[in-house]
């Protein structure tokens, strides 16, 4: 299952710097703590600078000036944890799939599958979509009508596009995702909610990755855009025409309402969530669990998320809260009264 | 894929007032903005009324008021969001499966499947099930043991109901929504979790829409009950024995705990959650990410959810909410000794 | 489709005392207010004792003290609630699957199918991968390159398991799941993100329950691990190499962070976040909605859901919540002036 490369074979992958032993065999990857004889691994965390005398790995990817006081066998590379990404894949254990179309995949007459795409098990591709050359199509997918997907694409088992779902090269998507769904879309007649076709597709770019179980919603009219290099993480929903621009990144559990646009390289820790309608800039860092409730103009960092507290502790804390009012009210007469007995008194205004 | 119809015949369809070419050819529906020559769109927020003039659309839904300044092709009607609501469902692209089993399919011999039910590639419909006239059931759906679907329905692929799921008539199910599963019931035994058979089955009204990977848990003895016109967005979590009144609707992400029962005509926005055995009435209102910890008795609006500030700010307001209690406290200490001191000293009382 | 079995087998079956008629048929489960002649309901919560006089239910599990004043059938047992869930699993309407493997499922040549174990409609095994005796596969299941799946196991239809996920023994799966997805690593360059391959597996102990939908991610270099006895609602989100030790049990909507390590017998409360590289230790409960932003060395509880208000109310308290540093800065001003004018003022310290 896992490969067995040598060193001065990654050494010229990597274009690294090799010092020490060219023909050691290397037979996987691990942390610096873990790694046995045969294993590579690397230091790219300062904080665990401490394991590197004590690590049994075979050799290690390190930078110039940590690979300077090391003994055992390196790689030189500028970026330890970036040659750590490359190399990840030469040991993946990830099966390969052969090119070619399982004989139980249901595939309409007018679908078009490159020869060179893979189409597992159980597979349903609809009237007119496309599958380009080098794509997996794991068992249990769904390809709706007219869906394309593009050259090199990684579709894990148990996949659904809808109908009009147009994805760019080398996207991967994890199991359970779903592209294209119907988006919440009623209009409220006499309190009886009357459904909203949902009319238009899901454009995802290129080089994107969308995660286990996470939703992306159909436009209502126009589409629901995935920029290029996207990555989206586990649990994720994107509502109907919502934007995200290239390169941002999701964590898992992250909501987003309809219609809302986000920048390009912004970053959402895990549980955000983001009302309908709004605009975030680009670079923008948004904390885990926080409310994002109107537009973001400026790049930088926001929160509104609370950090845990002992029960007891946070209960005072939380009872505190629904006084505040209250107690914001009773210091703005104090300070009037302070104010009235002392000749300094500066209170400040109460915004 | 798209439909083309002519403006006389929407006016009719609509009950509509035409005003202007009853000829043109109408091949889409799309915003204001971006409606071409041959799209029809609509004015429904009064926010869009500056991009009337410069639409390009063949012609307009438009409230009389609206109407009268207009020049272009219009049809009257008193609601023109709830006239594009009708109309959508003419222009949906989304492909008409037809009447029958697909062959792959794996139906129980005494399960009854209307013959003007439409059966998708690699179902399976088990024992005693029943599917009626005008249902499709999507690709890679899983009907379970005596689980009954009403007349009109539609099941995306890869929809999975358990046994015993009785579904109304007119319900749409997006992609990956599980209804069915068994609930989170365990009895604690010395530390030891030892797992309660879910015996109960799961109730859907009429005209009910559930959303792509939405779970809704069978009950644990009794049912999980769902009113009819329900709308549940994508990525809820129902647990075992909750109860949702009649045309009540969720947006995304909210989460639902055992046995709590929610009335009509409620609210709840997305990443909601609510805790177990309460009891919320009718047209409640709950915004976006609240925490509903107790029963709510009276109608109206309920939130907890914290707004977005910049993090350097909020760090601070997040550091002095752990100090609240000690504020306050510290407060109530002043007010007595400033109202020693001060002849008027009122001090409101500190709750 | 429910079992009829005599009042004596079942105090047989429990070793309960009976007070009774031993022949008295029984042919289900419910509450004690729904509960007909023919059905067995409990008393577990002693809240409900006021409905026991009018249960018609055929009899009661009730606990010696509990039985003293009632005149009906009765089961006398310890604990009433756990002999609920050992009897609940006798009435579960359930089917049961016959051994065997379905003609529809493929199955690669070197996969290892017990012939007491059940491989529902359309399943994938690929290679390598082994399913032990007692084990149901449902319809629609995939199971990856050299996973194993133990004894007495129960995956219901459409569960995932990815190559290399080891399961234990008696192991529940509900709809939806997945096991082994890609986890979300990506390393930065210039402002792109790279894939770190995700080499390591997942390892699952005995007596785990996974519920619908939840996502538990592959290792990137070592394993995830969930341990013996875990119990996991639906919707939860598990990042690659996250622990979780024996006996820990999460309600729904919990999203835990890559690498972060839970203790035994906690239990985490629905819509619970943890961030990543923490370490919570045994015997810990956290409430509802809770941010865990730093490991917890101390059993206990822990907490920072913000419970709702009405929304009125609650505008004011947030928008208080954002002046919170301004309003404690000016409370130690007061009381620096106070202090002064006042011969007793002993302000606390501005912590």
């Amino acid at each position: 299952m896992t490969a067995t490369i040598k060193l001065g074979q990654l050494a010229e992958f990597l274009g690294a710097t090799l010092r020490g032993d060219a023909e050691k065999a290397i037979t996987g990857l691990a942390t610096l703590q873990e790694a046995g004889p045969t294993q590579l691994s690397f230091l790219a965390n300062p904080q665990y600078r401490k394991y590197l005398a004590g690590s049994q790995a075979a050799a290690l990817l390190l930078k110039a000036s940590d690979a300077e006081g090391f003994v055992g066998n390196v790689l030189v590379v500028p970026d330890p944890y970036a040659a750590y990404a490359r190399i990840s894949h030469l040991f993946d254990p990830k099966p390969k799939a052969a090119a070619g179309i399982h004989p139980t995949a249901v595939i309409a007459a007018d679908a078009v599958v490159d020869p060179a795409a893979s189409i597992g098990a159980f597979v349903v591709i609809e009237s007119g979509a496309q599958v380009a050359a080098g794509t997996t199509v794991g068992a249990h997918c769904f390809i709706g009508a007219r869906s394309v997907i593009g050259e090199g694409g990684w579709l894990a088992p148990r996949v659904t596009l809808y109908h009009d779902v147009r994805i760019g090269k080398r996207v991967v998507i994890q199991s359970g995702a779903v592209l294209g769904g119907e988006g919440f879309g009623f209009a409220n007649e006499k309190g009886i909610w009357q459904k909203i076709a949902q009319i238009g597709g899901v454009l995802v770019g290129d080089d994107v990755e969308i995660g286990v179980n996470t939703a992306i919603d159909r436009g209502a009219l126009a589409d629901t855009i995935i920029g290029n290099g996207v990555k989206l993480d586990n649990q994720i929903q994107i509502a109907h025409n919502v934007q995200i621009g290239d390169h941002t990144a999701m964590a898992a559990c992250v909501g987003i309402s309809g219609s809302t646009k986000i920048g390009k390289h912004c970053m959402l820790a895990g549980g955000v969530g983001l009302v309908g309608h709004i605009d975030i800039c680009d670079n923008v860092f948004i904390t885990g669990m926080t409310m994002v409730t109107h537009s973001i103009t400026e790049s930088g960092s926001y929160s509104s998320g609370t950090a845990m507290q002992p029960a007891a502790e946070w209960r005072k804390s939380a009872a505190r809260i629904r006084q505040l009012d209250d107690i914001a009210r009773r210091l703005r007469q104090l300070e009037k009264q302070v104010g009235e007995v002392t000749p300094d008194g500066n209170a400040s205004s109460d915004g």
